[in-house]
């Protein structure tokens, strides 16, 4: 059963996605991408938030650059949690992306996370700890990471301070 | 016959939003001045702007302010041209809006305006440039219209030229 | 017992972040509304964080301006989901507390929603989208809710309608 | 007969305006693409466009970077709706260009697109858009090509959804 | 004779722009004030630049606000140096004019100077700066006027230390 | 012995910088408080400079707007630690005197702090901790004060959960 | 005779300087080239602005990257006109460096021109106008130079056309 | 003894922090270079701040990207001066990292220096300076040091006259 959607707006922005499905399958969570468009793909975006909804998806993630509306037009189509990442797609640095995804009027809000790559990871992690608050199994393989994540960033810090060491 | 809608995203702009209709009243240009938002009430737009269409609706005004989605979703359903109106609503001094609406993607343009009360004019005249190509009596109008802004802006410039004169 | 902590970095931000709680209350959430800094408690905002979730708490809600570092900091410290709140409380407009908030590395990711009051109430909304997920009562209160959103939308806009019409 | 006009303020923008005149030769739309500063040839810029709205021409679209006062230039003298493309032609990432081109006074307004490229291909389907509430032909073929983009659109969901089924 | 044009778009920043007349007062130097639009009465503007050039004008300075285009078509027209003063009269906080007024393309400078009133007083010292290169008495009152300014810098300085000295 | 002095660039920001003097006063440093700029009178700021670096000042302190170069040309002139304070005096929200006080050229630092009356706060903080490295009795009071800060944090946090317990 | 000095804060800008000089040259204006920090050589600053107005130079240009401070520095100590070009040389894309050339206080004016290579174009063309002022040869050279721009692009306007026309 | 601790919060700003400690050895300062993050390794961050305070650290210097909140982080555990570098490390240009380090709130000042390289060298001089204050042999191998700089600068600018000398 499909627990997570990642949804982007244009097929370019695959290469900047694609970290976001690799923590997800890291964490064993089932999702589907796909390409769907706020504005030239309105009624498909629809469709697939319902059916996926019908079908059991829990959290909505959304990958948009520019006038980054995909976000919002799923969350005013679900009650689930939408998690928006900002794409940096134009000569504005993403700035354009960061305010249409985070300044939703109240009642539809939009998880934002950081822009491109970073944000793509992040809105892995941020519907893995949703996830995890009803799936105890998920909730330690969770545990296990970010333990990893200490551990290598830890032995990063130790491999560094070794080398300047004087 | 109503050929202009003017969308609002929220009751709250209604100040700033009215300078728009009442250039539209003084052109002579039947127009419906309606709430409809894009996240609140989606299915709503969606009717409206079918509606409209329906009915002979040859321009679209959306304002809105923060993640100022409410232009490109109705840009999204309709083929006429779409005016977006920024509206300054947040601390962020209308940049959100303001980028929310003019990065449009390929193949769903939103003419974007300037922010707050100027746009909301200008809004009102792009949308009369528009319709007066197909309507010789409104360019008429059109014509008189922006002749008295001249002469009324030459007239200040001469009385002010006159008041600081020595 | 307490789903959700709302935190603060300053008690000057009472105001802005009282729709926050205006609307858990509305939606039947508990949660435990305090005052924690990141830099000038950190180590209250440590042990806080390790309570509540040990008491249950599923998800923490951070409000602050500036170089909000709130947010991030709890973040740091609990695998729950952490929603934050950008405050414009500089000359900034708040640009300063949205980076902040938003821009977080790989694997500590903030849920960040819009600025001010409207990311206040935004923040409760998510929290119940995400509570909602594995509580069907509160799902079905949160439908009502935005059902009701929905109806005061469509009938303000056509109260609109009715007083422009000629 | 020329019905749109498109110009930019300096020959180095040829290639991020030619997708412009690409779009409008798709749907066989007749225009004139030429250079023409408001600044270093004011006369030249005047001429056109007294001489293009007197055969007929009926949309203007003017690129330009930095303190792009092309269009608004154009919209000073001509009644046609002028449709403005920001560049981004400094250090600023074009939002030099995007506000001097987007924050026109009250009676002249510049209907602005996206920046760059993506607004060069915007410029021309929001002139088409304009043209073909006169031209039912050109309406029809406009709305093959948004039939178009959106199969191109679903098509690419499918094949990505494919890629990634597992 | 008339030295310097000081030109505004818009008679509502006549308050902004006054500090700028009463410099040119102080020290002498006569003037003309006047309202003149670039895109309101752009023949307006282009005669004025014309006739004031050929009775001897030497410096022109222009205020405006939004898509500040009025130094620029000035400086489009004349070959005497045009100072600019960006006026912040959007939400954007004087953003849009200062962009619109200082990044001119090669050949066509407009010497921008700051924002508002703090701009509109040093619009005048540096006309003031340009004329007295060719006028001695100018520049003996120019100088004075300056040893005056650093006077009263010093006597505020000291009457501050003395208040707060312990 | 003046151990610290606080220049402003202009006497319009005494209230700004007042909460500077004040945490001074409170941990019992002795300063120099007074009106100095950068570009009104660069002589009497180099001869200040001198003659308090001769004298035994430790820290300078410039607080200034716009364009604020009070602190470079301090550092400039001293090998002594100097902190800048930006000052909010424009309609750009600060953002010029911040970026024209921190993006000093290598070499020649300034310690820069926030925005307005919180770095003023933060200018005298920091003088302290500076000071406190060789002043075994000012860091015993510097580090009450911030015990006294955490306890009114802490006190604050638990009066707001006793006013929203239910 | 000297009649212009080029300053710039930095010898890594001599690239961005250069198309200065070539405009200068290529106006016959005399000039000096040179490096001078306003924060490592503040001295050679004063010194060389001073043996320079001596000598007869009329017109100062300052080049600068960062918080570029060089224009403030030696406006705050000549009274001939001060022309900053400000250099994007951060992550920033020059607004810090526009910011802080720009933003002067009242008394102290630096004629602000573009960012970079434009900018640098342009010190030299604002320099020449200054110039001609006093100088009818000159003031020939230039209008012969504008003349040639103009039809530089009246003729790429016109070989566009034909490459385009169908 | 570790006089200073360079930290940054992620290992592959390694290049963007390398002049820091250059800058150190060449001033014969003693440093520990590491990798801490404030959310990956929070609990190392605190147990390396307390520990290297106890054993005589004086100095923190804390270079991070994004919402770069190490800086403050260390701030809030320690009374030692902590120097902020704002690395640009997402399509943002640095400007979150930038407002992220330097709007600290009262109490808790973090001693801002300019983006990237630059600011790194910053960190290393201003926390030379900071040691001078009660190392004489520092101050004047730093005195050195910054005379050679000067000398430097000069002989720079006498060898750009020589070449552009006519």
């Amino acid at each position: 059963m499909t627990k997570v959607a990642v949804f982007m707006g244009s097929a370019s922005d695959e290469d900047t996605v694609r970290p976001c499905t690799e923590v997800l399958d890291s964490l064993g969570i089932s999702y589907l991408f796909t390409v769907s468009s706020a504005h030239r793909t309105p009624e498909r975006t629809e469709r697939l938030v319902t059916k996926l909804e019908a079908e059991g998806c829990q959290v909505f993630i959304c990958a948009a650059g520019m006038a980054a509306h995909l976000a919002g037009a799923v969350a005013a189509r679900t009650q689930k949690p939408v998690i928006g990442i900002p794409v940096a797609a134009s000569a504005l640095g993403g700035m354009d992306a960061l305010l249409a995804t985070v300044q939703m009027p109240p009642g539809f809000p939009v998880a934002t996370v950081a822009l491109d790559k970073a944000g793509a990871r992040n809105a892995a992690w941020l519907a893995a700890q949703i996830l995890a608050l009803a799936d105890p199994a998920l909730s330690q393989r969770l545990a296990a990471a970010r333990a990893k994540m200490k551990a290598d960033a830890e032995k990063a810090g130790e491999e560094l301070e070794a080398r300047y060491r004087k």
